[in-house]
């Protein structure tokens, strides 16, 4: 892509009504559009990120059997009333409108009752069992406050998926594999070795759930963590009782202050009686299915990558997840080398974001260490006549030169 | 993907409540799953269409410039009053809602407002000229009546791009070159030879816009056609001027039933007049910009293509669309061979859906027809004693028999 094809221009300063470093940040970088609190448009290189947190869920979750499909957000009160969660004294972020009819209709601010109530409709035997399914899909809350920028929004991008399982063992494998394949999401992210499984408060058929917390100076939550990182749980289930159960002892806990990227939970038969989800056994008796669901917050983990990677000249993207891997910026009358190597670079499926405008370097400079692209490469007269270009990496002041001929091959070798 | 992991089941009958053809088509193949009238989410098999026909759609419009980017379904009245397009009486199909300090909201049914708002933020030049973004997004329209199937939702999926140029020739540029590229997506997905570029009234800066319709039994809309299909115009525009200026005659043109499938309009400077979207331009002097917009209805796209490709045994997928390119069916105890041949074609990047269920030959020979998957194989004992499958086309009734070594590369040869 060209700067020149992208309507955005960044910002010095942010909006001055804007308080989460992750919004500051990523709308002075031009990566997302403020429509009012909570609520946040993302531009062609805020979508690139979206799409590639979702590709790298999407792997892991097909990996594990899931197949992904895409539910609706407009809601019906019946589905929801079955579990008494249509009502607002239950569920206090309902946005709710009406059909033209004057029936009433909800957003989805998530999809447990509406899968359920459409997997009803297809499974009926142990023969249908296991099922997996997840979608990544636009959630509506309606918060009272929303100040977190894209960590807590009143619309935004969630993966939520859903087992449907036989028996209780059959859950606990399946379980027990989201568990690795969300650890394996997290380290794809870049954010693997700040993010813990954490115990948090089970239901009526498990002792514990399970959040992924993620260190995050500006997450809502604590989390209590052991010397050696091996045992973590929050304030909910901080008793006597666990700390046994686990075998730590208060004193060598510590608080943390942690950001939710991630949750799974056992809702054992509790749903799917209320529900009245069942299959026939091999024996032909009425068995109730067994059901957890899996979440992790898409843009609310690109929230949380913007808060951990940045420094004071900007957002510093990891490479799984940055919109391109190469910011080209041509500076002087180099136009026609300059188009060349963007589209050398392109054949070689590089992602290059090609700097060019009419503008001077040092606003070159500051836009790509702004937007956080991890390979910063120069042309210029003064590279040409040694027929090559500047290399920088974004978490690093070095720069060297590097031959025309081989630039390709140097990039693609660059992790990071 | 194996039929095991897929959770749905077909259906011999359609639901009562469902008139739609392409929605009783749809449902009874297991693609949608219909959640009230008008409002339909998309299972495993129903999102791998969309996301074809998203895809086929996303490349035409880079290849012509476009950048894709994601607005928010949430807007507020403030950026839709200026253009007096919050009232209801205006504009009768919002869906609106509540923040919980009482502030009104409404569902974007269209973003045109909402991309100029974010887009006058950051273009000032004439030298940020042109810019043309797209996005693959929800719309909500609070239909009175939806019996169309996922031909006319109240939630459905659109392609909307925006176009912002300096000039009247800078816009006619792109208008022309955006209606090629919409004939391009048009003819890659299956239905050019019946989809015509249409005169349909314009605005107050065009004479004509263009709408695209495709000849469709259960289309909403009339077109009148020349003998050689070279003109087609609406109703709208079907007087004795627009006769003159196109040089047909009233004889020559006959009513066609067609459903809309795509249009394109110029605003000129209306809209930015209203919105004081402006430039400078070279001389220094304020210049409103020329906006235009270009929508595809993806989900109607659907809808129309399952309307026309179909037959007494299901729904015809065009291989570009199809959510598989084969249906595996293993008959009797071959699994290992099956499940070999399975991963195999796999390895080979073919599609396959592979029906492992202990399902009897007629319950898969009849899936695969109403699933509309282009190419049937089938795999049993009989056929492996010549060390071979059976390959069906779903558009003919012949059948043969390939040779195992041979099946990936017989594949790969198959346009359709």
């Amino acid at each position: 892509m060209k700067r020149t094809q992208l309507f955005i221009k960044t910002r010095k300063d942010a909006p001055a009504d804007e308080v989460a470093k992750n919004a500051q940040l990523l709308i002075r970088a031009g990566f997302v559009y403020k429509v009012m609190a909570g609520v946040y448009a993302y531009t062609p290189l805020g979508i690139r990120v979206i799409e590639k947190i979702k590709q790298i869920v999407r792997e892991e979750m097909d990996a594990i059997g899931g197949a992904e499909l895409i539910m609706t957000a407009l809601q019906r009160p019946d589905t929801w009333q079955t579990t008494k969660r249509w009502d607002d004294d239950v569920v206090d972020v309902w946005f709710k409108t009406q059909l033209k009819d004057g029936q009433e209709v909800g957003l989805a601010w998530s999809h447990e009752e509406a899968i359920i109530e459409m997997m009803k409709q297809h499974i009926s035997s142990y023969k249908d069992l296991p099922q997996y399914v997840y979608q990544h899909q636009t959630k509506f809350r309606n918060e009272l406050r929303s100040k977190s920028g894209i960590m807590r929004g009143r619309e935004f991008v969630m993966k939520d998926m859903y087992s449907v399982c036989l028996d209780e063992k059959q859950h606990e494998t399946f379980y027990s594999a989201c568990t690795n394949a969300y650890m394996r999401v997290f380290e794809r992210l870049g954010i693997g070795e700040d993010t813990f499984v954490t115990f948090a408060s089970g239901g009526a058929f498990t002792k514990f759930s399970h959040e992924f917390q993620t260190i995050c100076d500006a997450g809502e939550d604590t989390v209590y963590m052991n010397s050696d990182r091996s045992v973590v749980l929050n304030e909910e289930v901080l008793n006597e009782d666990t700390l046994k159960e686990l075998g730590v002892s208060r004193d060598d806990l510590t608080p943390v202050t942690t950001a939710e990227v991630g949750n799974i939970f056992n809702f054992g038969t509790q749903k799917s009686e209320e529900m009245d989800f069942s299959y026939t056994d091999k024996e032909g008796k009425k068995q109730f299915v067994y059901l957890g669901s899996y979440g992790i917050g898409i843009t609310r983990v690109m929230g949380v990558i913007a808060e951990k990677m940045s420094d004071d000249k900007g957002l510093v993207w990891h490479a799984n997840v940055a919109p391109y891997k190469v910011y080209l910026a041509s500076i002087g009358d180099v136009s026609a080398d300059a188009e060349n190597l963007y589209k050398s670079l392109k054949s070689s499926n590089i992602e290059v974001l090609y700097d060019d405008r009419d503008a001077r370097p040092g606003d070159k400079f500051a836009d790509a260490d702004l937007m956080g692209i991890p390979i910063r490469v120069v042309i210029s007269s003064r590279t040409l006549e040694e027929q090559s270009v500047e290399v920088k990496l974004r978490s690093s002041e070095d720069t060297r030169l590097v031959s025309l001929g081989d630039i390709s091959n140097y990039i693609a070798s660059i992790e990071q």
